[in-house]
């Protein structure tokens, strides 16, 4: 084989190996999210922070922050292609041309810039926040969050010898290979890949991306991430998320306000996605709440996304509350998201789109043909099913290093928005002890939506 | 990246993609019995013929006999290159320089050439035979087993989709580490690859060596293949086999002579190489015969390999010989080198180097740490054990393929002396069913031998 000279300098030459590669490396409903910012909310400011939620992980100790740094003003100094633009406005989303405005597409292309980040180290932890108009600053949570991710992935690798990284990718690839055996050919399955912020690496997140593509047919619906569906012609995946209730709740001028702040948002995106995209995301301040008080219309979107309640649990709730709106759960969607692993995929599939025999259990659906063993699912349809597949399709890495370090095994960071226009924001979710925000805050929020429904909430004598 | 024109158009341009990169690249006991039949055999003409020993599996099926030509006359058109001769020259073996003669290097490197091979294709079968100077025969043995594996390997390769192929490697590495892992660190294991001439590639092999090295330190004793253990500066391990014996007994004008040549071939090995390389194989007609009526200076050699017996069984036997004839057995050496994988060779190794305690089996040894636990091992040496791994450790991908199909299945090929000197030779071995030969010759040596210790022998009334 005759050198490549050129290569082989240029691998010497080789300054950063950036991590964000395009500024549509980041979960899809960020950018519908943002033209709903745009248009509605475009003078507010705010915060984002970064919070790492795994204990005993000191960020500051797996991550240079000179790195972080170069990775970061890296993201800084990206500008969407123009190819990129042309794709977001020709492209169909959820079946729909157009979704996204030309003067937004205009306006993405000449006006938008992240603004700087605030980096400290303290008590031996990485302090990462970001602040300016909600427009420019809501795109660094994703970015921020792949950066941290695969920063803590190379610093692993970097202690590792060829053949070790060599047997690491093997036996993650015949790992993700068992994984997918077991949800192909399942019947009616659907599931989406949105790994994109806690991912091992950019790179294995395609790779990944494409296995299940290649593989399970019908049943893979597409990706979160927006760069990998342009780049593979796949179907790009997501709504909204928690920021929006957050930012109008605490833009909020009294309680009252504050209470329908949830149901006013749903609203403006309906107007603004003419009754597409209606997938709500009803946990912020606590899903039981949420429900009980809907405004009827509420029960006309197509699903929910089910984030911090237990999505067995979550799912029946919603098709009670679905039926006692007089509403046919059969025609509606349930989206579970939160820490999904093949084990709770097939359990919920079964349980939401069949049924579950009783005294069995998700782990005794091993393959496709358990789901056409009558002795043990019984095809009935309750509600459509989805799964939204995160960190353990992008970062299951847990047992693969052949010398058994633990330095890949997936952490949980969040990049949340803490501010809005100088107001704390808060989230209470379905689980009292992750709720986040100023105490005085969340105090007052719980007085205002009350705690129903939630779990870990203290007894009250 | 910038593309490279050169290798692009040159990977179009490929005609063959060789096998057999080398005429290194065969089992180094092969070239030191080279040396052996250059000396003392020169004008002996033989055939090598190929059998296939695996019930319904078709070669031609598998295998097209154009590809099969091509690759046959690629190593026909091999010559050593002076470097290599200069290290077969230079390099110690065994701790000893010069063990080739200046005169034999010569002769290979000017007067060496692979005569003609025999093709054709008989009832669905592909036959192949090599007919010539014993010297110019023999090495094509291993050049030929090597070819057909590879070929086999690609035309199960060539079904197979990218990602599929990119599965199959990742869970033969994940395979093959997980038995490095059992045998990484047990005190005093010994062991080499032996794996040449079934290997599903020349490039997986080349890996599983380079693994080996990296990982098992003073255990990896070496390579029989002689090009690797030059590339990689390896051991290359082994010394002679059964066409030697074969051979001297076919061309053995009485049953007399017959009966001696097994010893007189030994005789004349230590005469050659000086009293090094001194270790045996005694199965060719029955190793119980061969150990009862053998010269005492049998019992000076180094050790034996193990071939058709089971291994357990032979080495105990070969250890009362030892001291029946007043031998220290804790000096001498036990090779077994017949369808090893981890199991075997951790359960032979704590037999003859240590001691199972009653009641466990091989497998109750996952892992290193067992050795060193006196409940399962109590550490006392009966004889030197080192294990020559072969199929198993550079073929199996058994359960890799994501399609579970079998192609990548080893198949036991054999390409045997079959005539020397126009006479049939014969291999009794210690497996009845095992014999090869016309059944005349083999008749007659069964009534000068016998079939004492050998298995399957049919019952007599």
């Amino acid at each position: 084989m005759i050198v490549n000279f050129a290569e082989r300098a240029h691998n010497h030459n080789w300054r950063l190996d950036p991590i964000i590669r395009s500024l549509l490396d980041t979960d899809f409903y960020k950018l519908l999210m943002l033209q709903f910012i745009w248009k509605h909310f475009r003078d507010v400011e705010v915060t984002f922070t970064l919070a790492n939620r795994t204990k005993n992980f000191s960020l500051a100790e797996r991550i240079g922050a000179e790195e972080l740094r170069m990775q970061l003003d890296h993201v800084r100094g990206l500008r969407f292609h123009k190819s990129e633009l042309i794709w977001l406005a020709g492209n169909t989303f959820y079946g729909k041309r157009g979704i996204f405005e030309p003067e937004f597409l205009e306006w993405l292309e000449n006006d938008f810039l992240l603004p700087d980040y605030t980096l400290t180290i303290d008590n031996d932890d990485l302090c990462l926040s970001f602040r300016g108009l909600w427009t420019q600053t809501t795109l660094w949570e994703i970015y921020a969050l792949s950066i941290l991710s695969e920063l803590k992935t190379r610093t692993a690798l970097r202690e590792m010898s060829e053949f070790s990284l060599d047997i690491l990718y093997a036996r993650a690839k015949a790992k993700l290979w068992e994984k997918i055996e077991r949800l192909r050919g399942v019947p009616g399955l659907k599931l989406a890949d949105f790994g994109t912020r806690r991912r091992h690496s950019f790179l294995w997140q395609e790779y990944v991306v494409k296995a299940m593509r290649d593989t399970l047919g019908m049943s893979f619906a597409g990706t979160s991430n927006t760069f990998l569906a342009y780049k593979h012609d796949l179907e790009a995946i997501g709504t909204n998320a928690h920021e929006l209730p957050m930012a109008m709740a605490a833009l909020a001028e009294n309680d009252a306000e504050l209470k329908t702040a949830q149901y006013r948002v749903l609203d403006l995106w309906r107007q603004t996605y003419q009754g597409e995209l209606l997938v709500m995301l009803p946990d912020t301040f606590g899903t039981t709440q949420f429900l009980e008080n809907a405004p009827d219309w509420v029960t006309d979107w197509t699903g929910q996304r089910v984030d911090s309640k237990d999505p067995f649990v979550a799912g029946d709730e919603y098709i009670a509350w679905l039926k006692s709106r007089g509403r046919n759960p059969e025609k509606k969607l349930v989206i579970a998201s939160d820490g999904l692993d093949v084990e709770t995929i097939l359990g919920l599939h079964a349980y939401f789109s069949g049924e579950i025999q009783r005294g069995l259990q998700p782990g005794d659906f091993q393959n496709a043909s358990d789901f056409l063993d009558p002795n043990k699912w019984l095809p009935k349809k309750r509600i459509r099913f989805s799964a939204g597949w995160g960190t353990l399709l992008t970062n299951d890495f847990r047992g693969c290093d052949p010398n058994d370090r633990v330095g890949l095994d997936p952490i949980s960071l969040v990049c949340k928005l803490t501010e809005a226009n100088g107001r704390s924001a808060v989230k209470l979710s379905d689980n009292y002890s992750k709720s986040m925000g100023e105490p005085e805050e969340v105090a007052r929020y719980r007085r205002v939506f009350g705690t129903a429904g939630q779990i870990n909430v203290p007894a009250v004598v």
